[in-house]
């Protein structure tokens, strides 16, 4: 890539960026919008959206996105530090250096727009050069940059972890606990084993207990009975919009028949929910239950001291949020769960196996010769002008865009089979398998361009890893510059809700299909947090490399910055908190992104032919790897469990509340699966019932 | 090797193993021999040894030596029992088929004894022959009982742990933990801080505590003052067996001016302990502490709720049975804790390769030549026959033999290091240490044998270990057949104790060094079983290689199971009980050695060109890899922490147990450090001081 090329390219960008800033600052102020671009408020907001994303406290922040909104905005600040500093590291210091060595070509000012991006990176200056040291101490720097801002966002989000916890009202989460692996003599219930065994083992704390039921035939039931309503919805919301006047509904039957069949189907199916209710109630119990505590300490020593003699029962865990708990899929036995996480760690190899080859495919399809070699028959087709501009230009993207729509939810359902059973906890694991299925299939797959076994045997020997990749990562640059800068667009294209705003637009033309009931979407972490995670993880490996890429990696989080700020506010209501568990995530995902930074480095030196800087740096690595291990040890713990001490104030600060008498009340039925809740339906189904099956 | 060689090297060792257990047989009568042979007991045994080795019950091992001894003894019975499937298998099945091949040479009966063992080994086997299928399903037949073994014996050992648990009287260990990394405010005593926090936050069941205390000088006091009572102690001994009559000592000194300056130095160095002792308690507090609880469930709770909301302060573990505290070395901070083991990590690793070094240098000495080259000057000696035998013959074994006798006490060295706060917890680390030693020694080193980087270089590149594996195993078989049947010797000579034996000896004849407390040594586990699994290891790899091993490895094993039977009852006497957590290691070596088995197997079929038979055993290592995360989950809880189930039980049956006061009365002063006991000297003071010291 040259230089006037990438100036085209950022011009392009830019303009676009603004172009769609721009539709959004006009869109989202008419009222028709509102359900699109500012769900959670039922008004458009009148003040102008940068200002007032820039204008928000994090006490704000917290209020309406909870801790995890908080964790999601600090991992663009910390980014937002760690690239200045690269920046000025970078373009300050090396990009000169870089530009002023002579091992690509003599220095000429006369036609810098013609100049390939190359003068600017690491290949540009001399093997063996003394300057080469500015890139090593640039290394070094960074290293320690980055951790200092790590182990201080770490620090932060943790202290602040503890604060929500200790300011936090009475959460039935924070009493209760979730019991799987129950073991069942024959003839007994599960509800009594469960009763027996902690009015047995835990007489004092012991509060009460919610046995887990199977639902699926029910939820089936409900599912369809949600449908017949919405329909029934559907048609009163046409009935109101096209006036009294009765006339046919597609020429085939009038809508007082469609209406009366529909509520006959209903009652049938409610009916039948009713039926099985009763039935689950009854029969249907799950080796699990959500055991309740008087105190927290009490449901914490539940979870922290194995229950049983046989470590395969009576297993406890945190139990989650009675809103956040996952129903439908509630696997229970050891060893079901056991497998199925192995099955799982299998499948998720496989995916990103598969996509590889799918995304070699794709790539193949953008050489036309290759499609008439393998389909010879398709080759007077492939000739006609069009189709051949559409299928290497468009197609391509059009799939690939396609397939990777859909990994997120393969990998949501994935975390679903091993057992999770919060939405949260679903969530957090997801966005681990879809971080590894980014770096492998955005960065490696890019960077190591060629068959997915040329790929794997890079690993094959170890020690060979830092030269290749020195080798092959800085032959990327121009591509992951491109990268970059597109990516802004993209970026912005989440304030303009692109999918949302067709499926809105859709939705007023095709009337009938008209929700009433459209609910603020919540926050996609699992997808997000890992596209967010991939760009540091490219700017911090270009760091030594190709400088250059820098600032458009800082304009990257700047933009996202205000940008999430902004949607956090308007667009996407927290459906669970996690208390700031996202965060170990993006710390690892960081730190194992210093460690690529390291390798490539050190096989860059190698190539330069300064091994003395290579050696230098193997130190870097291990003290990296040793700074992890400290947090490990220092601040993971404080992420998955609350301590004694907080605890036990927690538990003395509101034992002589009044209002917990209440709270233990409620708590009792907390955890009841809301599909074995009565169905409540009135006249006018649709209002009534809907609030009540969402909870689905 | 031939096999007229080989049956020389059995018949040579069966003769030395004979010997020695006669001379074993003999002696061991003899009542001069008792504190050799039976330092357990103030009685030589009268019975044949033999006989009463074998019908010895599991509950007089238990009531003997402990539930450790009874782990001792079922690594033998495991071992056994394995190696006695493997040797039906391997000698009835495989070796007739490998000397039926020919790939080797034409079959010829007439000159058995001049055959080369290799007949017997898989490389015999014609190359792609379908009888290697049978070797293939050896494979899976062996897994298969190993693990259903390995199972067993961990759930039996499992049960014996629960059952040693809920049948034990009150210990103190049960009721107590300890708390490090204490966060003190400046003024503050540890003491205070410890007293505040735990009436604080366990109010209903903490009990008391006891701080650790600086005595590393006072410890140095406390030895000199041992020293000398035993320079006394030694002259009453020669004064008493050589009659009254005072005569010079050595011509220097009369004994009476001897002992007058001994009991002057004796009585310098014990008013500076008394001093010393008054300062550890008035000042040296170490930031540690020994907290006892009222119930064992209340001392869980501290253990497995994180008390802090820090992490790295107020960190608490099991406390170990008093006399298993190793007082000496405490350290306290986390960060101390953890840099220590970061360099201990390093440093193990440094001793394998240094220790590797050795034995290159060593095997360099065989080469005469080598030497010469070396050291040109010394060529002159070199050259005389006496030299040069016994530099190359004799030499070389004394050096190694020398280096790696340290071996276990650096490892116990690095385990303190570490921050282990028991005897049993540095022994079970150092355990650890000298397995992956011995295996990286022994095995590897002979197996790779080359230079250390040529065996480092086989790990570069993981796909190709199996293929690289499959030449060099094989090649070593011989070496391994000679080494199995000469440890026949030298587990005998545990038998005979030939270095007590000599010390006994020399003892004796320089009476001044003779010792009256010769108390019975605590067996060395650390070094005793890693010795052991070694020749799991030897016997697992070599199966499909060279089955003729097999029986050779049974007999080890053998003998071994009626040693040590007969040792854990007459010499060794336990110093402490872990309660069987000695099997996870055991259980992790025997998985490992299955691992290397396996691709030692899949190496094999890929050379004799039967690749299908390699594809299809790939599923086995990940099979057992699978069983072992299943054995982990099931079984190792279970040896970390007893169960809130067990806790309460206890706790419970004992609540109203009158002999309980009592016991918490003992547990307030059950964890002092025995250097801080006021010293207790009588005129007799060798008889009186030394128990007292000996607890040091």
């Amino acid at each position: 890539m040259i230089l006037s090329a990438l100036a085209t390219s950022v011009g392009v960008n830019l303009a676009l960026t603004v172009l769609l800033a721009a539709a959004y600052s006009l869109l989202r102020r008419r009222p028709g919008y509102v359900e699109v671009y500012a769900p959670r408020r039922p008004y458009a907001p009148l003040e102008p959206w940068l200002p007032a994303a820039w204008r928000r406290s994090e006490e704000d922040i917290h209020a309406a996105a909870g801790l995890d909104g908080v964790v999601f905005v600090r991992i663009f600040v910390f980014s937002i530090r760690v690239f200045t500093a690269a920046a000025v590291l970078g373009v300050g210091v090396l990009l000169p250096v870089n530009f002023l060595g002579n091992q690509l070509k003599e220095i000429d000012f006369t036609d810098l727009p013609n100049k390939s991006i190359d003068l600017f990176s690491v290949s540009n200056v001399q093997d063996g050069s003394n300057k080469l040291w500015l890139h090593f101490s640039a290394v070094y720097i960074i290293t320690g940059i980055t951790c200092y801002l790590l182990y201080h966002e770490y620090k932060y989000i943790s202290s602040k972890r503890l604060e929500y916890f200790m300011t936090s009202k009475p959460l039935p989460q924070h009493f209760t606990v979730l019991v799987r692996a129950i073991p069942v003599s024959s003839g007994d219930s599960v509800s009594d084993a469960v009763d027996k065994y902690f009015r047995e083992y835990h007489p004092s704390t012991y509060l009460s207990h919610a046995v887990v039921h199977q639902t699926g035939k029910l939820r089936l039931l409900l599912n369809d009975a949600e449908n017949i309503c919405s329909k029934l919805g559907n048609l009163k919301y046409v009935h109101r919009s096209s006036g009294d006047a009765p006339r046919k509904f597609l020429g085939l039957f009038g809508r007082n028949d469609l209406r009366d069949k529909y509520q006959k189907r209903l009652e049938d199916v409610e009916e039948n929910v009713r039926l099985e209710q009763s039935d689950a109630i009854r029969r249907q119990e799950i080796a699990a239950a959500f055991v309740s505590f008087r105190t927290r300490y009490g449901a914490a020593n539940a979870i922290y001291i194995r229950q049983s003699d046989n470590p395969t029962e009576w297993q406890t865990e945190h139990a989650p949020d009675p809103h956040d708990v996952y129903w439908p899929f509630f696997s229970t036995s050891f060893m079901e769960r056991w497998i199925a996480k192995f099955v799982v760690f299998v499948a998720s190899l496989l995916l990103i196996l598969v996509f590889l080859l799918v995304v070699i495919f794709v790539q193949g399809l953008t050489y036309l010769e290759q499609i008439e070699k393998w389909l010879p028959f398709l080759r007077n087709i492939l000739e006609m002008a069009v189709v051949s501009q559409l299928v290497t230009g468009y197609l391509p993207s059009v799939i690939l865009h396609f397939v990777s729509s859909y990994v997120p939810s393969i990998m949501k359902l994935f975390s679903t089979m091993q057992g999770f059973v919060s939405v949260s906890g679903i969530e957090r694991s997801a966005c681990n398998k879809m971080l590894r299925f980014t770096i492998w299939t955005v960065f490696f797959a890019n960077v190591l361009s060629g068959s997915v076994l040329g790929q794997i045997q890079i690993f094959y020997n170890p020690i060979e890893i830092p030269k290749k990749l020195a080798v092959v990562v800085p032959a990327q640059a121009s591509f992951f510059i491109a990268y970059v800068v597109t990516s802004w667009t993209s970026i912005t294209s989440e304030l303009t809700q692109t999918a949302a705003l067709f499926f809105h637009l859709w939705g007023k033309c095709a009337k009938c299909c008209k929700r009433d009931d459209s609910e603020a979407p919540s926050m996609p972490y699992h997808s997000e947090i890992p596209r967010i995670l991939l760009f540091g993880l490219i700017g911090l490996t270009y760091f030594i490399v190709a400088p250059l890429i820098l600032p458009f990696v800082l304009v990257y989080f700047c933009f996202g910055y205000f940008i999430f700020r902004n949607q956090l506010f308007n667009v996407y209501a927290p459906k669970y908190d996690t208390g700031g568990k996202f965060w170990p995530i993006v710390h690892n995902a960081t730190i194992f992104s210093l460690l690529v930074t390291h390798a490539i480095a050190i096989g860059v030196f190698g190539l330069k032919k300064l091994p003395l800087a290579s050696s230098l740096l193997l130190p870097l690595p291990v003290l990296t790897f040793l700074f992890n291990l400290f947090c490990w040890n220092r601040f993971l713990p404080i992420f998955e469990a609350y301590s004694t001490e907080s605890l036990i104030k927690k538990d003395r600060e509101e034992q002589s509340k009044p209002e917990m008498l209440e709270f233990f009340s409620n708590l009792v039925s907390a955890y009841r699966d809301p599909a074995l809740k009565p169905i409540q339906r009135a006249s006018n189904s649709d209002e009534r019932t809907a609030p009540l099956l969402a909870s689905i």
